[in-house]
């Protein structure tokens, strides 16, 4: 039964009217802060501000370019590996990111800086940071759904993804009071768990009438090599973008880069003993040698210690693969769940260990380890908190954990509903996979064009053309 | 009419002798400034410059790389889409811009930072971005020309480029005291207009014959979005990289961060509006997303607020992308404007409306906005200037960019007629967009070795060689 | 005669085992410094430190996150040229990149950074770039034996590699006293040795058996330049991570921006002149315009003067072309050396050459040039080397150059010995440069599986699944 892919309408007419809407409300809404607005000069007088480099700018730019370039090349070439999907994987995570860090700005704008004076949402460079990271949890849901829906859906699910990210961030960061400044809970675990639910919801039996596409080729495998280098160099910059001034985003730096190396020397062992003569698969290569920058989100502040960061990675590295060789074929076969990617593996694993480390680190920590002061800033044991222990804390932690994946099921689940719906021009099962549904692609002379017969005259003409 | 592209004293005639006058030029004229030599130590004493930090090098040292990243990976990478011209769209990118940039160092010394006291040029980390800044536009240029001229005549453009590039400058910056932090005008009205121009007067009747090597293929297509993304990413450091320390920096990077979001929406629209089923064409993704940061180059640092920039990314992207699909046709087929990678579409029109918004904003820019010294510092009202109001600035601002199409103009139609000259090797007509002209290319077995009766063989061979 | 190439114990027990180690070795040694410690407010009160950003992070971390791109990506895909080989070439310069900064962190801390008071060595931004430029080394002799070696001769070179780098480092900068900022002696020397003398012990004389496998193919080559262009875009960090704070790294980088441009124009102009017709050699653009960086290594951070930096540049891209054209296939044949990258190229004598530059910039510094106390500063002229002269020092960085190369020599012969040892699972002549010997590659049906009567049916199945 063939489905209508044609997106003539539907994509131009959500492209169009969203973007007219995000110009209305930022009209309405956003404005600069006192950082990026003219007014600096009398606002560093009136604080008394030495010099310039205090602007938060200084800061934070050299992260925030780093986290831009995880999302846009990072993901969007990890999502390049398949044989025929790769316009799809760079193209789609190119629009739906550059739609979702708009909606971000508004949404974490309204929950997390509305001035109460003048109602308006004043942005600088830190919330730029924060939307690129809210829209991460919207490309790791892509992931699950790679090559299986359209654009238009891919819409859909940023927007409702953005708005539970919103909720549930504000749920985590303000209400329970938990820290997770790379967002292994708030990040992963809901981006991971909204996707797989909405695979679920959209599960396809006949699926593998697409089988022959839903591999790699050999250039499309190295591409993929671009997206995975991308993530796993400026992950440390990802997990310490948003952290404290100083020691925080220092440390933060060296118990992601710690975590990372530890977890590409497990991923390649178990990859290399899963298969006959020690051959080792580029599908683990390229995802789960990144599980340790996940696994490093919640704790990547705390003073996890060096030898920890290794252990933190050791573990996530085994974990993913292990996921990749035996759980993504048993989810698919079992729980009907098809995740193209496997960012349970990537994601949603580590994501959840990287919540247990957090709570776990945080009930452990100690003012013999971080100092009186230390401890107060790191966790910030302030205002409506200042009488928090470090237990309570770790509990509050492992409770934003419960969070981050009920708003990733039940959120995936609704607005998988929503996607369901046979108005949004996803390609049949057949057609999966396949860029030519969604791109002009240049099609091969030699199996579309011309017969059998004609061989000898495509070769020809073949080499010239497409070699 | 076979045409001699025979280049093995021409090129590195050029090579040695422009690199050796440079050394000389450099010899008499360039030196460190006062943060890059070892007497900082004592400029900081006598200046009482409490820190290292205040070094200009870690103001800008960040948006420099990402700058470099631009001109290099970005223009360059942007130039692989075509089939059989991925080693000269990066290769010569390479090459001129390695030269561009140390010409552009003595050029804009010469007419910025000439010392009076001893008449050396003193040059830091601004001077490097600067020089990147230049070459950039004559990367431009090159994309009009992209797969039909040869390595000599690009290094005879660049150094006509730069040169006018350099006296432009002056007169839009200086004379003018117009603000172009981005260079909508300065860099990218003026880069498009020369090598447009070039184009048009190197005019080939007989392109056609090479038409089958102008288009892309599958992985070619891939390789240009590395460098669409990077370009992308990096604009806010491009706009921002030399705009005024602090939240001139900030905003700058805010209002093109926004901009450049708007763009991909609406060029994701267009494109898909304008095809059956609605598929896109990825020359439209690759390009016209990126309208968005041309067009706020201007006004980049201005108060131009944030629904403000995403106004300007949402028409920049529309026409940008309605550029490719009727105006170069018309171009090409009414005006003999060849145009391979369309800069018409991506640097003039969105490089003009980028100069006509930021007359607009400047003119309308106010005290009860910006603040008595935010005014003053934003637009320089100091020295010669002082007086001057906005609605005068906003006037200086449109003179700016018709200077910046005047030297665009005039400049190429002389340079255009220099590399007329049958003289500098360039390739016949079907030897168009084609690598094997100007590099060792391991070329198919199938199709230039052998004959058709030896097909199968060939098969063998050419699977195990060549796929 | 097969070789057995199965890997499924060695690799993992290598990966595991050594990985256990580590966190061993890093809950015994390693800790937070003193600015990455939670104590850090502690710290700046007791030291008067004003701000946050005089914290090492913030000088340093931009510069890192560059070099930490050239490590991964920089190297990575400069190793991906070779048409079947690209999975190797990325995938095992991650393995031992990953595992050897880890045993840097231990190696440098040791000899470097060993606390006296309570053994621990106290990490932050600056160990992480000096575990990278240790890394560097290693990958650099890992050019030399791209294709010839398995993974876990890879590991135990590194091992090795780390180790022997650590002393030689040791004695360099802090025996001798050398200064060599950007590692032309420490890093390009030692390691191009290092990897040329275990090639020469490994020498393999039947390696013309998989000759058809050690070139390129068209879109290797394009891959292999992101490799170049990050390389060569980012080397102003590298030579300026570590350099002094303010003028040290400003000058730094404008030294090594500057001796890129030059090698970029020379390797061009030698490439073309050596080819009929003129025509460029990627292996050429890929290597030798890097040459610059390598050869303004040591002297990056002194007052060699822009004139200089060019004049660097261009020589040692003639020197690195002229070795590509005439030394590599000399030292094959006569030498017995296969140097898969030519690394000799472009890390040995452009290394050299930045050793002898060092040892004569420093030789004929001044006070008149450098002022009194930049002299001091620039060469650290304190304590036990107060009294030293700079021409003493010019003899020291001279004997700098003789350690590094003869650190290179012996150990290369003493790991190379070991790696000669039939364990490690190499693969035969015939399957060099083959990625289907330690990866799972999808293969081509053409040539593997099927018959060339069959030949009609697989041209629609390869063409379907292959192109």
């Amino acid at each position: 039964m063939a489905k209508n892919t044609n997106i003539r309408i539907s994509l131009p007419a959500v492209c169009f009217v969203w973007q007219i809407a995000m110009i209305i409300l930022f009209g309405v809404f956003i404005r600069y802060d006192e950082e990026s607005d003219t007014h600096w000069i009398e606002h560093r007088r009136k604080k008394n501000i030495s010099t310039n480099l205090e602007n938060d700018f200084y800061y934070r730019y050299p992260s925030f370019q780093d986290v831009h370039v995880m999302i846009f090349v990072g993901f969007g070439f990890l999502m390049t590996f398949l044989k025929r999907y790769s316009f799809g994987g760079v193209g789609f995570n190119f629009l739906i990111a550059a739609f979702g860090i708009q909606w971000a700005l508004l949404m974490q704008g309204w929950f997390h800086h509305l001035d109460e004076h003048d109602w308006k949402i004043k942005i600088g460079v830190e919330n730029l940071i924060n939307a690129d990271f809210c829209v991460a949890s919207c490309l790791i849901a892509y992931g699950a759904c790679l090559g299986k829906v359209s654009p238009v859906q891919l819409m859909v699910l940023t927007l409702f993804g953005v708005t539970l990210f919103a909720v549930e961030e504000y749920i985590i960061l303000e209400l329970l009071h938990a820290k997770d400044a790379g967002g292994s809970m708030v990040i992963h675990t809901f981006g991971a768990y909204y996707g797989l639910t909405i695979s679920w919801v959209l599960y396809r039996p006949l699926l593998s009438q697409s089988k022959h596409l839903q591999g790699s080729v050999y250039h499309s495998d190295v591409f993929a090599m671009i997206g995975t280098l991308f993530l796993w160099m400026y992950w440390p910059s990802f997990n310490s973008a948003i952290a404290d001034h100083g020691d925080g985003q220092h440390r933060a730096v060296i118990n992601t880069y710690l975590a990372l190396a530890s977890s590409v020397l497990t991923t390649f062992a178990i990859s290399s003993i899963s298969q006959n003569n020690g051959k080792l698969d580029m599908v683990h290569i390229q995802n789960a040698t990144l599980a340790g920058g996940v696994a490093m989100g919640t704790a990547s502040e705390f003073m996890i210690t060096p030898y920890g960061s290794l252990i933190v990675g050791f573990c996530s590295g085994i974990v993913s693969t292990f996921g990749y060789l035996f759980l993504t074929p048993f989810m698919e076969k079992t729980l009907k769940i098809q995740d193209t990617c496997g960012i349970h593996n990537l994601h949603a694993m580590p994501g959840v260990i990287g919540g247990i480390v957090g709570a776990i680190t945080a009930a452990s920590a100690s003012e013999s380890v971080y100092g009186q002061e230390g401890l107060i800033n790191t966790f910030d044991f302030k205002d409506a908190v200042a009488n928090r222990t470090v237990n309570i804390q770790g509990g509050y932690q492992a409770a934003a954990l419960f969070v981050a994946i009920a708003f990733g099921l039940v959120g995936g689940a609704l607005v998988g509903g929503i996607l369901k719906l046979p108005i949004w021009g996803d390609p049949a099962d057949v057609n999966c996979f396949d860029d030519d549904v969604y791109w002009e692609v240049i099609v091969c002379a030699i199996c579309n064009k011309y017969k059998i017969t004609e061989i000898t005259k495509f070769l020809i003409i073949s080499c010239k053309y497409f070699l």
